[in-house]
């Protein structure tokens, strides 16, 4: 580790033992048994009794929630189920598919010990619990601000994370309906109605005929 | 790790590698320099710019937030310091006493290299985030209900964690004052008061002559 500290720089570390890196050294191994599936909207991926699997997301968007409450979203290039390593330590988090989604499954065991097997292999662990508490702490933080504060800023970082960019704007999947968004925001519709109203007239979101879609210019990024 | 794994339960290795342990292990070693510290209060112990320390709180309790919001407080037996370990990551978060501390100050460099000269010693530091994205989850999660329940549920939490015990009721310590429980749970003064007294008509806290006083009845633990 100390040899390791001395070799690389901070970025080279996050570089090297990204979760992309990870998911490549899995493909290579022999060891590693994986299945390439396709889920359909709204099926459960991992919960509290359903843990042995781990799922690198190469298409779609995957929600973490707790009791309904959708708490974050992890989309492409991400594990889910890596959060937890020890003993399939229970998750108190229900992961769910928003819209179809694409995934490499794996079974945890095998990947924990191809990890373990590594010399710094926990530190692909340890990179992924840092970045998730860094995601909680923000999304925490925006709480406490207040709903026209909060969805403001949770929609631009929902558009940076998932949205599809053109030239003059970010275009949020429309997977993200507005059921979702309002629970995900602790915001009610009449209320979230109001604020995306707002939004339009501020020209943080592009005017559009279709009312459901929310556009957001890019220039405010 | 294979090997540890066979070896301990999971109950074992969260005893073996928790924070008070690590703490025995920092004392009895003869490379670690250690300082024994009385803070006053509202103090800064670590920001942004301030990050080369660990602390091992002994006594009090120290307050995590960003941009004065309050997020989460540390208690006796927990090092604060621990959660960035490479590179002395930034932490977005700046710790600040509440009320008087008393922690043994370490140096973050000699505490990293004292952890990677241990075979396991990364499994302290995994389990120290474990914890604290626990801690977040259940505090993101209580700002998903509204102010009367997330009252309830939080300064329950604060009496379990940080409260005295008498046979009947729970004494939250004055420490926690009306600014800092409002900043905390996210509420203004005016409904914090209101609920307050809802809590205190359902017998949820008891009633005292001391207005400022939160009581909570142990029988609702």
């Amino acid at each position: 580790m100390q040899e390791l500290m001395g070799l690389y720089t901070k970025k080279e570390v996050y570089k090297r033992f990204d979760e992309m890196n990870l998911m490549e050294l899995l493909t290579n191994s022999l060891k590693v048994q994986m299945k390439h599936i396709h889920i359909e909207n709204n099926q459960t991926l991992l919960s509290v009794n359903d843990n042995k699997k781990v799922y690198f997301i190469l298409k779609g968007i995957v929600a973490a929630q707790k009791d309904d409450e959708l708490l974050y979203f992890r989309g492409k290039n991400h594990f889910i189920g890596l959060e937890s390593i020890l003993f399939n330590e229970e998750s108190e988090l229900t992961m769910t598919s928003i819209g179809r989604v694409e995934v490499i499954e794996f079974s945890k065991a095998e990947i924990v010990e191809f990890l373990m097997g590594l010399q710094e292999g926990w530190l692909y662990c340890y990179l992924i619990s840092k970045d998730l508490n860094h995601l909680l702490v923000r999304n925490y933080f925006n709480f406490q601000a207040k709903p026209y504060e909060r969805s403001k800023i949770m929609l631009n970082d929902l558009a940076k994370e998932f949205g599809e960019s053109s030239d003059e704007h970010v275009l949020l999947p429309k997977k993200f309906t507005l059921a979702i968004l309002t629970n995900y925001l602790g915001i009610s519709y009449v209320t979230m109605r109001k604020i995306l109203e707002t939004l339009r007239n501020e020209n943080f979101i592009v005017r559009s005929d279709k009312q459901k879609e929310i556009c957001i210019h890019t220039k405010l990024f």
